[in-house]
């Protein structure tokens, strides 16, 4: 571990049922904003809360435009003819609605104006200079924590990849975490990005970078995704258990702002560019077995997660928490019926070598990877998925 | 519990031993300042550490003017005295380095700067409209959590009181927690500022306003703070208990930055307003006694609290665990030589009636308080100290 660790993370989080209405209180900081740009997707469109969004503007003497076609995993291409629609309009307030995708995409909007550099200018790591325009951000799912991250990923089609973006600019002014937005999401979405969420805390807790804060945020968003993920799986409108999933998510977000994620993540990113399989989906798949192989390097964080998710009735050895938590692991993608299955995205034994290698050059994350895993040992964790 | 709770805090917190040294890599939000103040109190000039800054600062073409006769528990009339000699001066960053103190004082600088409103004018409600100068905070003692709270406290000696400024604008741009300017505090301080912060958390863990997020921070606050502070106290250079104690503070802040504190601090305001009782001393003399006087409408919360920090072996009743805890607070206060007597400060017996007056007047922190305490009850408490 480091000695020196860095946090951070938007000004201002609201939570609870009913944020959303309550909006119209939190615009102060935004005061003598004129034009607002919502950004969603078309999932949004029909449910009513651009709508609720767009009367408290108006009602803060605000006026507003919306774009809804927001693809999922957007491609550099889908975000820069997206921004040519919105480039040179004066506007001074931004809100992202939506999932993942939606929340990246604002963050590259809200710099976008503000900065002389492309998209794929970011993506080979030019620096973003300006703060962009202000920026509230309103998760829908409870999985990739972007509201809280300096991130953003975009896809490279022609190069099959994914990649990140990473810029102190990204972190919104304001974030509303309201727990209603969740209750429709369907039973497929919940439990992946549910596991998608804990797989970022488990990461961030097992990270080289790992330290007392991002600890902290680590603990605690699993604490609350274990005792809700069955919950808001099995009843989608268990509004306490819809909360857990949503705070234990942005928690995730925090911690992995600070600690960084390891293997899981970087096997990941080769399934989404080249099958374009979802983030949350390809993490919920690798997580059971990338920790497996990590192992034996991990048993006594294994062990304190165990014990603080309530797996330990009295103390176990590292070994046998380990034990448990795995098992609960592997649990949890049988009951959330997530698929364990690469096959039926497409992925073939011959493509395994290249996932491998592929996945093996993601040194930001594997640096993190508290044991060092060979283009072998990655190999053997894909088939495991064949 | 109300449903909406809001978090706000500084965007960006680094933690560690050395973080201070490392401060010109920190530096690259605030490209383009050119003119720095910091800010400081007299104990601080001579240690080296404002040489530190400058350094850096100086190596990012910065200037920078240094204010080093902040006082302790300042007076409007102190503020705005030292105010006049920088203003009109373009200072485009601030840094705040000491006491919770130099820190509020370093919050009003920032905003007075950019706004048209007197301190006096804050202490009656005036709002503040605009964002201050870009701040950076550097607490060097354990106690006030102010690098992350959006309060300013200022005294008015006419009126014997004490106020608490609130605004948004207070919170700063960067936190730097280094545990080594921490090493040097003398016994005492580091004894009341531990206490001050532990009662931070603990009341903002039993506040009427207390809410998931607020709990988890007060949770790891009291959790960081136990296990360190008679470590700290006894070792002053142990900097992993120092720094326990420093980020145990700062959790502490943003725990009562979003559930309030409660009684215990609306007591300690008359004691600091009119018999100019530090801070961090009148809450650890206040806290066993109040909490004895809330102790059978919290003691789920007690026993919560007494569990996660470790008191409890085995599940105990919530009375049990509510007279381990107030054991293990008066332990405290008698290890860490808390005083406990309000006559050496000149407090009679005839001064109890308005003492209890002025508390019960402090009714944004009372309404806070999981227990109504009448005036009667409140003179009680006092009575106790005396």
């Amino acid at each position: 571990m480091s000695t020196i660790h860095t946090f951070q993370t938007s000004k201002r989080v609201v939570l609870g049922k009913g944020a959303l209405e309550n909006l119209r209180n939190q615009l102060f900081p935004f005061e003598g904003a004129k034009r607002v740009l919502i950004v969603s997707s078309p999932f949004l469109k029909k449910n009513g809360y651009i709508d609720l969004i767009g009367k408290q503007l108006n009602d803060a003497n605000m006026e507003y435009d919306v774009i809804t076609d927001i693809e999922p995993e957007p491609t550099i291409e889908h975000i820069e003819t997206t921004f040519k629609r919105i480039n040179r309009h004066p506007f001074d307030l931004m809100i992202g609605i939506g999932g993942g995708s939606v929340l990246d995409v604002t963050k590259l909007f809200s710099v976008l104006l503000k900065n002389d550099v492309s998209v794929k200018e970011m993506t080979k790591g030019k620096t973003i200079s300006n703060k962009g325009v202000p920026m509230i951000l309103i998760p829908t799912t409870s999985g990739t924590g972007s509201e809280v991250t300096p991130n953003s990923i975009v896809t490279l089609p022609d190069e099959e990849l994914k990649i990140g973006i990473v810029s102190p600019h990204f972190l919104p002014d304001l974030v509303l975490l309201d727990p209603t937005l969740t209750v429709t999401l369907p039973k497929t979405i919940t439990a992946a990005t549910g596991m998608d969420a804990f797989t970022h805390s488990f990461e961030s807790f097992i990270s080289n970078k790992a330290n007392p804060i991002s600890d902290m945020y680590a603990l605690e968003s699993m604490r609350l995704i274990s005792r809700s993920i069955v919950n808001a799986y099995e009843n989608g409108s268990d509004i306490n258990a819809r909360q857990d999933m949503l705070l234990g998510s942005t928690y995730g977000g925090m911690a992995l702002t600070s600690a960084g994620t390891a293997a899981v993540h970087a096997l990941a990113y080769p399934l989404g560019g080249k099958f374009n399989i979802a983030h949350g989906e390809a993490n919920s798949m690798l997580l059971p077995h990338v920790t497996l192989a990590n192992l034996d390097h991990i048993e006594d964080r294994m062990k304190t997660i165990a014990r603080e998710i309530g797996l330990l009735e009295k103390d176990e050895s590292a070994r046998y928490a380990s034990e448990l938590l795995i098992d609960q692991i592997v649990r949890w993608t049988q009951t959330l019926n997530i698929p364990q299955d690469l096959k039926s995205y497409g992925v073939k034994e011959e493509d395994v070598p290249a996932l491998a290698e592929a996945a093996s050059n993601v040194t930001r994350l594997m640096n993190n990877n508290p044991k060092k895993l060979s283009v072998l040992d990655i190999e053997k964790i894909y088939r495991k998925l064949l």
